[in-house]
């Protein structure tokens, strides 16, 4: 396929995919929902119009591929297709673009790969509208448990449950934590993201590969000292609990630049009580969220912070207590196949960049099941995402989708023949 | 009086002017409310039965006095009768019943001092319950606004203009800013009121001298960088706003301690936007209250506050705002009557100490108006007001008395004759 085809497709399917999901001056795609499942419909139509082969899998998720394939273990290839409300166009929907235009060029060549390619249009990766990320792949992957399936929806009144029943998922399955996809069927997967940051931007370029996602470390710090009137209660008989959680805020990012290899702490957040002008801070819940891919370097910044909220605490004679919110292991991305997408990137973009991913994805759903993985990154304009400002350029786009038909190609390459 | 009488006495008149106002386990006295009202007609009735003369005044605030009075320029004694909702039983009744039972003593002696001592029960000190603080000596030195006067209540459908009206003020005339007080009449004003502070607990006193109430600058401060995702974001590629506040907050403290003298700065509350964990924060907002009883280093803390702020944010790579909420000069109490209340605590009490008020007092704004005017604290336990935890020990209290009686006589003696 020309540059000036695949470009003219593009953009035809990220307006066509936008109109259906346009809100106010942003997009929104609703996990599970009726935006979600326009999109679905919309790729399927297009699909089905090139020839290919159109279904459904268990969690109800898109899955395209080429007509008659052999039922060797697949090459799959996806993203998700729903967005967070007002957010952008491209998270998501890129990899999912790029994926079935890749299947649209082996069609139009008339090529058959030795390896089955399928391609997954994933529902419900946003953690914005049940609370809980990745959905589609979970749900798929038989981890999604029956507290997550009564979780509520952010604004309506029905649960994931109700949302996925109303879809055509088989919930009572799903509430089993019956595996639902053939993981020895799957001889890889790859998926084309948007960054969501700012590195290759900075770096000046397209495309990069990624190498895992974080471990993430998320605690809710609380300081607790005594309120006390701030005309009445001279310096030296305070107990502040807002310094203890400076001290904190400055420290995390010493910890950060000690422990280094990418490595972020972010303080995201900061409740002050009582929180009025005439009271000395009597307590400061903060926010707290650090992320390595290197497990054992984020017990080493959690045990650091751990250890520099108490030293503060000492010190303003204010108590401390960390309750953990969430966290997860890093998930690191197959060698092989970073490798191959490296290549894949210098043969259309001259240059690749080897990043870690602090968001997570659906593909460390799946890496973690046991396939192996990888992930592309393509630059995010001045690294935005999750707001309607998200934009990616048209021609890292089309590089994108470039690279993945290459990466797609070298991966059957050495994965063949089954 | 013998002490035991006086003990009595006080204890009786704070039980009843407690039970009046009970309010779950704390005390609620409305500004300008009828349990305010009840507590002026319970003092005014055992004025009356101890044989004393009562009366109100324009603003309707409680005036008790001698029969027979000479119309010389009068000693005042007041505090006021209102508390904050669900608040201790002390703040502002202590300062009141300490003057009642001082005329008590006179009387029953049958002594006449030459000079009349006026007893002020003021109303509406508390900002609580309509935004604004010493609402009955303002209304009545002419100082409350128009703008004042449509403040709404709280939580009920009028406004202080209602609430005056409703006592009994003639409104038209506090509009029109009339001066309802004769200064010229006014030979001294003496305030007894708890502490609020742990100072004179922290140095085993029961009583202190107030040099005057602290000059105050309240602002808010903005520290506005740039939202991105704690996870893709680099370390060195944020803007982060919390790390403005947080230096800001630990060099506040720096600043107090350097200007000395009794210099406070509290941060008392930051808002962070968006607040959430997954995002570095994009605007933090921070109340800052600096408070000095010398103007010209009150200047100074607020100008040192200001460019630290700056250079943080050029540090962080942020923006910074500075509003201001509110401000007020310091006041300086009358020097010789300082001395005189010295020497009044060291009588009663063996030893004095001189310390400024953090919070205003009425008394800030009868100086303000040029009457010569000192304040007596006496010592507040752990230094808790405004919660039903206010507590004052019964000896001190009887103390306080003792020593405001000696005040009186000391500042006769000094003014006399008229």
């Amino acid at each position: 396929m020309d540059r000036a085809t695949l470009r003219s497709l593009a953009a035809k399917l990220f307006a066509d995919v936008a109109a259906c999901s346009r809100d106010g001056e942003g997009i929104t795609r609703e996990s599970y929902g009726p935006t979600e499942s326009s999109a679905l419909a919309l790729l399927e139509g297009f699909a089905q119009r090139e020839g290919l082969r159109t279904g459904r899998d268990a969690a109800q998720n898109l899955v395209v591929s080429l007509p008659a394939e052999a039922s060797d273990a697949a090459i799959y290839v996806g993203s998700h297709l729903d967005s967070v409300p007002q957010g952008g166009n491209f998270d998501g929907l890129a990899g999912v673009v790029a994926g079935v235009l890749c299947l649209v060029d082996f069609r139009r060549k008339r090529a058959q790969p030795p390896r089955p390619i399928k391609v997954l249009g994933l529902r419900g990766e946003e953690s914005a509208w049940f609370g809980k990320a990745y959905l589609g792949s979970s749900a798929l992957l038989g981890t999604l448990t029956g507290d997550d399936l009564e979780l509520r929806h952010r604004s309506d009144p029905f649960t994931l449950a109700d949302a996925l029943a109303r879809t055509g998922v088989d919930v009572a399955r799903v509430r089993r934590g019956e595996r639902l996809f053939d993981v020895a069927g799957a001889a890889a997967y790859l998926e084309l993201h948007i960054e969501q940051g700012p590195v290759l931007e900075s770096l000046g370029l397209p495309l990069g590969v990624v190498l895992g996602t974080f471990g993430v470390e998320r605690h809710q710090v609380t300081f607790r000292g005594q309120a006390a009137h701030a005309g009445s209660t001279p310096m030296d008989k305070r107990r502040d609990a807002l310094a203890g959680a400076a001290k904190l805020e400055l420290e995390i990012r010493e910890i950060a630049s000690r422990v280094g290899e990418g490595a972020v702490c972010t303080m995201g957040g900061v409740i002050t009580r009582p929180g009025i002008v005439t009271s000395v801070v009597e307590t400061a819940e903060c926010l707290l969220d650090q992320r390595h891919l290197d497990a054992a370097k984020l017990a080493e910044m959690l045990s650091n912070a751990e250890a520099a909220s108490r030293r503060f605490a000492q010190e303003e004679d204010v108590d401390v207590e960390w309750e953990r919110i969430w966290n997860i292991e890093p998930i690191l991305f197959d060698e092989e196949l970073i490798s191959l997408a490296d290549e894949a990137i210098r043969e259309v973009a001259g240059e690749s960049h080897r990043l870690p991913s602090g968001p997570l994805h659906d593909a460390a759903e799946v890496a973690r099941a046991g396939v192996p993985t990888v992930m592309l990154f393509v630059q995010s304009l001045r690294g935005l995402s999750h707001t309607k400002l998200e934009d990616t350029k048209e021609e890292h786009l089309e590089l994108s989708v470039q690279a993945l038909d290459r990466l797609a190609d070298k991966t059957i390459a050495r994965v063949a023949p089954g």
